[in-house]
């Protein structure tokens, strides 16, 4: 069973695996790195290896423990009356991007640790995915989502339907336009993190960027959310902002919901482009 | 006297001493890894080895700093009649998760850095350590925690009896069912986190897991008291939640207290399950 | 093109690429080190090589980034009647020090991730870059955090107007030469820490300096943030200040604008002269 | 001058600079390590070295900073009426904590990062530096510490005195026998985490333990004033207690002040025996 151990190696895991910083760099010359081939469309056999499905089995019960944490803590807030006897606003903030930082430190070696169909969408147009693959994790998130939503619904009944139940709705005093362009660039920063610890290039040449790697990837989820709860309540992930609107299932929810697709994928392949074009742009010149 | 210092090597730890990230790598293959046999039930020799009973004073020591610290902060919070002149709840939930990263990091080259049954539990039904030394932990940690519970009361006297003393139960408005989910889900997120640092195959892969381990870790720990101190007070560790309980010694502490025994070894062993069928299947499939 | 490539290597990296961590010490000797030589006043390969422009660019949008995050949570919290129901003032704190660490981390590999005139000043001072990248660093710094304050502008209109808009002034109760040494200490914090992430000579011996750096490096700046926000809201970075008041555009946040420049260059220049004189004298004697 | 280079790696580096983590490691045995042979009491080299004072230049720097951001991170919260419009009690033990963090980072590869004299005392005990270099720091920590003070006191003048100065005092409500201890408990976590971070053996086998060092040092501080802000203010850091209190000097502040030497210097103690006899006793033993 070499064939399916290979697989895994061949797959869409974020940190490559053929030149693992700090041990290949001794053997060969430590300043050169190979470009991966760009992922093909539709890679047969990913679907007939195990390794693929348990990549989404990973995606799923990562996007499930994130949605149970994160909308669970938001329920816990919203529901008090005074704020401070809570872990507040910035507690919010923790719980989505501390939750990013710990799953993505887990599942990355198992499925690269998107948990977001924004960041899968980005790294596909980057070719870092087959669209099988893609495809497959974005359900696997979306399944994920619901199942971690009904969890804290059936934990918190009553308080789930009056406190809008974490569902992303543009808040008044915004105007839907303004709610795109926060999701938009909340997203661009997201994405931006997350190709910048995937670039083969740097990972070979700077020792710090793969083993920090979780972290920034957190951060920026913390960052976002801290700008941008008072706008939309922060989306820039469709998953998270299906799950909660579909258990919520209440008119304002859905009279948005397609700010918060259309918004993270337009900002992360604004972030595909500017990494891809502007970042990367020798590898294309050297041809 | 080696043999002793072997000793260590083959315990209970949960970094992998054998195979050290980027050492051993460098001289043998670097995607080769060694699946370390499983611990066996009974090992004979580590009851004569100065190692064992050290681990076991270190557990006692890392849980009885981690209930000290934590249950003043408790009781520093819950004490003031304004939640805004403490370090409030989430101030309460960095003390829990900031201990667990600073201790795993003190105790993880001498005990493995465990500080919670649960946490031993898990690994013990991986087989990753031998029973004796299982229930060896399990008793130093809840000795630990009494004392440090008491060390507390010495100091906070009246504030203890009143304030609860940090104790876990099921707050009004959620049945015993549903702390008892909270408590098993909590459990799920942070042996799940531990159970990605252990992993031997992923650890040989991916340079970034075992530098950042005891930082995932703890931020597990943190975010499932974000999410659930609302509901349980968050136990996810049978020793802090003993400790708590025995010192406070008052009835509405051991009525639920079943709950914090009950819920994190259900946790720990689902997320056992999940890790070691799901996640490492090929191993077992490659036979 | 391969000497476009050699470019990069050359240029302001913060990060010395020439002999990286755990990598190149392997190969030579592992106490030593190369002092790079001091960067050319000016570098005529530079202005015709595509890295130059585009480490331009990676400052620009990284500069955007962070006053878009950050001035958009300033907003968020002061526009709210009550600062419980924000992520407060340690939120904003969290923003600024969190986005330099994110940002940092992206741009390292690319410009050297400097984000921050005073940063780039210090750098110049020390001879790590040349005076032409200083100036084109400086020019792009200032264009991209006047853009991210003019889209928090678009997204708050006349909270951004009645609300200060993010922008630098001496608070009443203090002077503005408490104001200026305010300025001037708390940059030599954030500069000292950039001049312990650069120095070559530590980074051969400590192999725990470059992992870090990103992260000390973002904690100067929200350590700086706590302690003076009550003082000028902190500056620390003269193209944050000039583009949250140049988009604020009123009186009193030109006063006192000269204070946010001349106070980070002179702290920058305190760090660099600390830094080049007192822990790195050896270098000076062994001559 | 070849010797000065050498006597900085004999010195009292927190940070074993003569077998570098995952380097030294690859060109002898993995599991070995050389433990370094006790620091003479009085090494008359060192005082005619330039690195001997250069350290203690770079104690007094950083010792400081820590007062200066951290006293007043303190007064900024105390002076406000409301404690939401300020960082809070939080920020504060943040403000402390990653201070040290930033600090042991910027100063560990200088003079091995102290910025404590209970820290210097800890190592002293265990032999890790000479008397002559443990009495030089202490009296450039203080000295740094008391110009750090005096600094924040020029900013804030009236407030300084009328909110006490950040000076460490047992709150009312305790006993002194009480503040006593939980500064004796609090300064052993943090010196037990520095043990971890100095430990030879343990850095040649767990190659995450030099790598985030300066990180749970800080995180044991911030930690330890979420606990005991309420009882004592939190010392745990003589130098810190003797600067706020000279520059108070109010009857209060020095009441109390021998607790803030007293109770530092036995938990220094404590971990220092606790580290040599029990971690690290099979040394002992295998004579």
């Amino acid at each position: 069973m070499e064939g399916r151990e290979e697989d895994v190696r061949l797959g869409a895991n974020m940190y490559r695996e053929r030149q693992p910083i700090g041990t290949a760099a001794q053997t060969q010359d430590v300043k050169d790195y190979a470009e991966p081939p760009p992922a093909p469309l539709f890679e047969a056999g990913e679907l007939s290896s195990w390794s693929f499905y348990r990549a989404g089995i990973a995606e799923f019960v990562a996007t499930f423990l994130f949605l149970y944490i994160t909308v669970l803590t938001v329920i816990g807030v919203v529901k008090s009356p005074t704020k401070c006897s809570t872990v507040g606003i910035q507690g919010i903030s923790w719980a989505f991007g501390g939750m990013i930082f710990a799953l993505v430190y887990c599942t990355a070696g198992i499925s690269g640790g998107h948990i977001n169909p924004a960041v899968t969408f980005g790294l596909f147009l980057a070719r870092k995915l087959s669209l099988t693959r893609a495809l497959f994790y974005m359900i696997m998130q979306c399944l994920g989502a619901i199942c971690g939503a009904v969890v804290v619904k059936a934990f918190e009944k009553n308080q789930y339907e009056m406190r809008g139940g974490g569902a992303n709705m543009v808040s008044s005093g915004y105007t839907k336009v303004e709610g795109l362009g926060a999701e938009i660039v909340g997203t661009f920063v997201l994405v931006y993190t997350v190709f910048s610890a995937t670039d083969a290039k740097r990972s070979a040449r700077d020792s710090h960027v793969p083993i920090l790697a979780p972290l920034p990837i957190g951060f920026a989820v913390f960052l976002v959310h801290l700008a941008t709860i008072p706008i939309t309540g922060t989306g820039i992930n469709p998953a998270r902002s299906l799950g909660a609107a579909l258990i919520y299932n209440k008119d304002q929810a859905w009279d948005d919901h397609w700010i918060f697709w259309v918004g993270p994928f337009i900002g992360a392949a604004l972030a595909a482009i500017y990494h891809q074009i502007v970042i990367r742009a020798i590898p294309f010149k050297s041809k």
